[in-house]
């Protein structure tokens, strides 16, 4: 079970440290960019649509199974599968984003929380309701 | 970037064209079992709960980039990543589903389309208000 980066994270965000948790916790807007070949896949998106962008967390600990919840000493440990931390077994991130604009392979998101570099696995748009689909 | 099984689905479902094409068209109930090494992961996790199962859909085909959406061969084609296939070139399932009971390592959901045998990556929880996280 290998993974391919499929794109890559452009932001102001560097230090994991100083990250917000999660999008909608101040994140800035940033920057996914496509490798050519992958282009062909992002037919059909447009500016306006929520999608969930799913990253490989390569600055993450992976021998993790349980943590203190944002990481509070004042909360108890908990079961990482029980958390968002980035810290677990598979690292692997999941962002709800709206796209700006999209210019080529490069796709600019708003709230994301991601750190620059961090590799790109998949885009995938919301589900819509049933009869939608 | 390479993945780990943590988990591995048992289910009812085994034929990928019989299958439903999301876990509220009609998915069984299925057990989540765990690698009993992650079981501490699963700490802090309560039947009721709704959590979000992160698959590596084995059966799929990861050289596709343009799919008709829902196998529809009256819908023009699409690139992957603004569809739900599973074809596509990291195919990772995202299933949301609701934790029914917990047993050990055994983890019983309802509603996930994902066929038997289907190793399991991530289990997430879903996100609470700001407020409540």
């Amino acid at each position: 079970m290998e993974l391919i980066r499929v794109a890559t994270v452009e932001s102001p965000l560097t230090d994991r440290a100083a990250a917000p948790k999660q999008g909608d916790e101040g994140a800035p807007d940033a920057d996914l960019v496509f490798d050519e070949t992958m282009s062909p896949g992002l037919e059909g998106l447009s500016p306006g649509d929520e999608v969930l962008v799913l990253t490989w967390l390569d600055r993450a600990f992976r021998d993790v199974l349980r943590v203190r919840p944002r990481d509070d000493f004042n909360r108890p440990h908990q079961g990482v599968f029980s958390t968002r931390s980035p810290d677990r077994p598979n690292p692997i991130g999941l962002h709800r984003v709206t796209i700006l604009a999209i210019d080529g392979p490069r796709v600019e998101v708003r709230n994301l929380e991601a750190l620059d570099g961090t590799p790109i696995l998949d885009l995938k748009p919301l589900l819509r309701t049933i009869d939608e689909r």
